[in-house]
């Protein structure tokens, strides 16, 4: 089997910083699966990142993830003994060896989340995803497009507790691990969406885990040779530059479990002049400049701090913080109906059909 | 084996009756599973009620509720296949054969809902339960008290999803079981408290199906040969008559999924003069009179129409409604301390501890 990369503990901080910049303002903060990561590496030596086409039609895949609030497991989760006991219960009710570890979601927390997971079990992880991003939700995923059931989910607390589910569909997948999520505390560990190698090599977003780790090492290395980094991450992701300002106004509600709001801003520079607002639930969903709609979900908008090229947050924006905003294309697979109906803009309750920015 | 009644579609309705009078005015209303009952005895055959000690030590025995609303299922399951779904799947998920059915909840719609399970299986069901009355939480039955583990246990709703659990206490059960029931729409059926022959003939609460059949056949009997039905099961309780009063003021509202509040009384007759206040949680859990504390939780307070002997639940109060209250003495496991740490007056948020009112 061929590696594509040998991930060291020391290569967990460029993949976090990447999956930041790809979980466009929400996702979890990558911080404490980084964390994770670095300890399950340290202790169990490093994984082997492979591309899907080496895994053989009839491989058993399973991706693992975080569901919730990272920040509730900061203190309590340094092994990472959930994610491997949702996988190895996984394992056990499939009935049969799993042969690799896939990433669910290659934005935020969720990034570094399977790599425990690899370091742990000494299993190749497929270099992948099911979102090429972050969503809030586990039906928003590729997989669900390629009819991969999320069920049987085995879903892991910091307890000891745990659930196996098997439900009608992926959205009430989602809709009993998120009541079960909350009661836990506000934070689980989740295997599931099972899938042989064929399948998989049609349902995932290929790549993202080595374009998280090149998005780093691109800040990384802009820092060090005093590059501008926000140009380096453009040029790196075939990114737009939609706007550059300053926060002016942020109003931000929990609805439902999720931070929800829109951030304006004022523009400076070459946008000076100019206003723009950013919608966000978690994600940031949809960006108005001057008042017209520009880009929405599934297209990527994430924001960078204009002098360090840090990746921001939704919950970090902060008024007067100087920020410039990209827009990214996403996977061609979100861009069909069908994609368009798990995530684009009216399933987030915006009145506005999704319009491809890149080929506006 | 001895078989100590046969349970015939027809015997449903006095096993009913009994059930809403041992439901102490909370349980669910016994009518939609006495309906499913009665649909499963014609469809399948009768039931045969039998002593646990009928069983051998190594049976394998296994109580099935209904957990929630009942109300929300009436028009939705008339065959009660979920119940038959989560007793298979437990079944399947013990890799052994359930030798005896078993009734969680003696009050209420459950003290008919393990008829279902018997007439479509065959299989004997145990004359007894784990309250010997009804109470609103799943970790609640002397079940608990023996160590007997709720988990692995099987959630089904009636969409097709299934949930299993296993949790590091029957408190933890009864959160996460309770949050999935609520997202399924507010009812699921359940299989739990998997335990041997031998643990069941200590754990158990015994005798109550026989009790609620000869409570249903005490009223019915009353009515027919023109005897006053309250004295009838005062009678065959043991019971005290603690009020006989005219509804004056009710205060209910709903907090966290349960029917809380009080309902105040003027007596009449005998209690003339007298006042009578009854506050509940789902079920009725303490009785004052003229302004002191009678009766609470675990003993039994339970209401009857004044005329025809008709239990009377918590959410059918109306002002100007004449009742009898009764006190019956509770099963004496739940008088121990661990009885009362589960469902004595303070776990209910009553500041005041409990006293047994027949040794008063």
């Amino acid at each position: 089997m061929k590696i594509l990369r040998t991930i060291k503990a020391e290569d967990m901080e460029d993949i976090a910083t990447g999956g930041a910049i790809l979980g466009t303002g929400g996702g979890g903060d990558p911080y404490i699966g980084k964390l994770m990561a670095q300890e399950a590496i340290r202790k169990h030596g490093p994984v082997n990142l492979i591309d899907i086409d080496e895994l053989a039609d009839d491989a058993l895949v399973v991706p693992v993830a975080m569901m919730g609030a990272p920040t509730v497991m900061t203190e309590k989760l340094p092994q990472g003994d959930e994610l491997i006991n949702a996988f190895r219960a996984l394992e056990q009710l499939l009935g049969r060896k799993i042969d690799a570890v896939l990433c669910g979601e290659a934005g935020g927390v969720n990034s570094t989340t399977p790599f425990v997971v690899a370091a742990m079990t000494g299993l190749p992880l497929v270099d992948g995803d099911g979102m090429g991003r972050a969503y809030p939700e586990l039906q928003m995923v590729t997989f669900t497009m390629h009819g991969v059931s999320a069920t049987p989910m085995v879903l892991c607390d910091d307890k000891g507790n745990s659930l196996v589910l098997n439900t009608v569909s992926n959205a009430w997948t989602e809709r009993l691990a998120r009541a079960a999520t909350v009661e836990m505390g506000g934070s689980a560990l989740l295997a599931f969406y099972s899938m042989t190698g064929a399948v998989a090599k049609k349902a995932i977003v290929r790549g993202t885990l080595t374009l998280c780790a090149q998005l780093g090492e691109t800040l990384r290395q802009a820092k060090a040779s005093h590059v501008d980094p926000v140009n380096a991450v453009v040029d790196k992701l075939g990114a737009r530059v939609i706007f550059h300002g300053r926060v002016k106004d942020i109003d931000r509600r929990t609805v439902g479990g999720f931070a929800r709001g829109s951030a304006r801003f004022d523009g400076v520079e070459e946008w000076k002049g100019h206003t723009f607002k950013l919608d966000f639930q978690n994600e940031f969903l949809m960006a108005e400049r001057d008042g017209e709609i520009l880009v929405t979900t599934p297209d990527l908008i994430t924001v960078l701090e204009a002098e360090s090229g840090r990746p921001v947050t939704a919950d970090a924006l902060r008024y007067g913080l100087r920020l410039i905003a990209l827009a990214l294309p996403s996977n061609p697979q979100w861009q069909n109906p069908a994609g368009i109906a798990l995530v684009g803009p009216r399933y987030f309750g915006y009145d506005v059909d999704y319009r491809n920015y890149f080929e506006a």
